[in-house]
């Protein structure tokens, strides 16, 4: 798997003129060898020219966790007293174009810069990101693994309680049993109560969960090595009016976007079917987001569902659908699934029911 | 405090003559602003140029979770469809020398660097890590009573039982407890039992704690902001002599480095104090790396205790000292304390036992 894929990296990386491949921290590396460095100041990276050998440039302390993949790289370990830096030049020649791993720390960037001053840096993202955002059938085969993983912890939860409960309290509850139901890593879990469910982003805290909140679950982690992410709403009790109108135009969008989502369409067209019709019932100022993102080896990567990405769809592109409706100070509603483009259609990989859940 | 902090930051802008300081992800932006970014494709920058008001450009999703410190910065929000890199190099004006956070995503510095070709870029931390690496009292206070709060775990772990569980098991405890006792975030826990124990970074696995295996146990968290680092050793039963002996030239070295780290001494001589001992008793190449870190946000900063720093240590310097013997396929050890330079000498902020804990 791993030759195939550095095959058609070196595939790209013709097409594109880039002489050599520097990846470090992120998502790349592991894709690409099963690899995946620690964030630190010791400089973990592959150096993959277009032609000739690849070579992992490790700390030696590390060394020792690099399961060795003869086919694909050796291993050069540096000692602490080491210049890493200088032996990554080295390794790369003198490169015209270099392509560098986007999460790649920027002091890292700079030295490199430093020691190859004619070298024309890229994101490594242009050689990889078209590759990893068409999935193989064993890679939406992990999704779906990963989907019904969080598809069963959506069903416990609906028999559990919430009221008075802190969000920080199903915080830990879903993070374990993200663990527990199989994820490696536990990835986030945003849970927001109340007037905290209008901020998408929000950070579980020390709130109370009160009779009448709308809690909004959004959480997700990797099982082997792919990643599941799913947003849920559940009720304190009977939701209000309001509440039940304002989740009847949302759903209604959500479920509009997942059928827009057919091949050949381009991305922004189905953010723009889920726009239209919050929008049209007059909350087109309170959807601030794009509709999706990509999803597979990282919780976001290509292709993004947003207005300006003209890109049609193509079999094997796996991403979320969650537009969203946000009533400062008030609440927020938002439904998440992970939809893959296929010939036949979309395939939602989430089949948790999606209705707001009335729980305790 | 962080009016304080940007004062003197400009101070050192000045003397370096960075006319724009840009932060990101880690570390320095909440030590500036009390604000973390998430590590996302969003980008979140702060622009702080040397003279004239900060913006921190934030994704509108986002701006809720920012406690505005008006004093401080304002806040620039930015739509899904908007360009956050040309905000940046607008509010950056055309700088003939920029500073960029060190852990700023590779990417964003390629996209920065092409609309600001005539742009130098340095590493945000050469602004930023001579302040950082000197803490004033709260922040050791802060220190101290993180290192307390591990202090504690590893009384609690040496009335545990080890023998029989994996390594993941111990692992889940030692974050569950590190949340207990007050930590927000467990950030690391390395249990390496036996062989695993060789492998300094080992990453917690499926293997089973047997008799006689010693367990080399490091792990750290942050508490109000600041970081915890502890490694201790746990035997299953009694030690062998061969443990017994090569553990002791290991506290010996660790207790003397220790007590080497006065104000005023080079880092590297501190290195050298235990790497001396170690090497005299004949495991000079089982000492595979530098003797310790810098610790304060971050669970790595400087200063470096490692061969090559001829920093001298400063009053208000916090590192790890923590050397360790490894001997592949067999058991390895590392004893790992907080240490704070002062006038009155070492403080160490650890005060665990540092023996080899026998559990069952």
């Amino acid at each position: 798997m791993y030759a195939d894929r550095i095959a058609r990296v070196r595939t790209r990386m013709e097409d594109l003129g880039v002489d050599v491949l520097l990846l470090s921290t992120g998502a790349d590396l592991p894709w690409l060898t099963g690899y995946e460095a620690l964030e630190t100041e010791r400089l973990t990276m592959l150096v993959l020219p277009r032609e000739g050998d690849a070579t992992l440039v490790v700390p030696r302390l590390e060394a020792a966790r690099v399961e060795e993949q003869p086919d694909a790289f050796s291993i050069r370990a540096w000692d602490e007293t080491d210049d890493p830096v200088a032996d990554v030049a080295k390794l790369a020649g003198a490169p015209a174009t270099a392509a560098i791993g986007d999460h790649t720390w920027a002091r890292f960037l700079i030295e490199l810069q430093r020691v190859l001053p004619r070298t024309a840096f890229r994101k490594g993202s242009e050689v990889t990101a078209p590759l990893r955002m068409v999935k193989d059938a064993a890679e939406v085969e992990a999704l779906r693994a990963a989907a019904r993983a969080v598809d069963g912890i959506v069903g416990e939860m609906r028999a559990r309680p919430f009221g008075g409960r802190t969000e920080t309290d199903v915080h830990r509850e879903l993070v374990q049993r993200m663990v527990d139901a199989g994820h490696e890593r536990a990835n986030f879990a945003i849970v927001g109560s109340g007037p905290n469910g209008a901020s998408p982003h929000h950070e579980a805290g020390s709130r109370t969960i009160e009779p009448g909140d709308v809690v909004v679950c959004d959480f997700g982690g990797s099982m082997r090595h792919y990643c599941s992410d799913i947003t849920r709403l559940f009720v304190v009790g009977e939701p209000s009016e309001e509440i039940r109108d304002t989740y009847t135009v949302l759903a209604d969008a959500q479920d509009k976007a997942v059928h827009a989502a057919t091949v050949g369409t381009p991305c922004e067209e189905v953010d723009a079917t889920a726009r239209r019709i919050i929008a049209d019932a007059g909350f087109g100022d309170r959807f601030i987001h794009r509709t999706g993102h990509g999803i597979g080896v990282e919780t976001h990567e290509d292709p993004y569902i947003v207005s300006g990405n003209t890109a049609p769809l193509a079999p094997g592109n796996a991403f979320s659908v969650e537009p969203g409706i946000y009533l400062p100070g008030r609440f927020g509603l938002r439904v998440e699934d992970i939809v893959v483009a296929t010939p036949d259609g979309p395939e939602r990989l989430n089949q948790a029911p999606r209705d707001l859940a009335v729980v305790e």
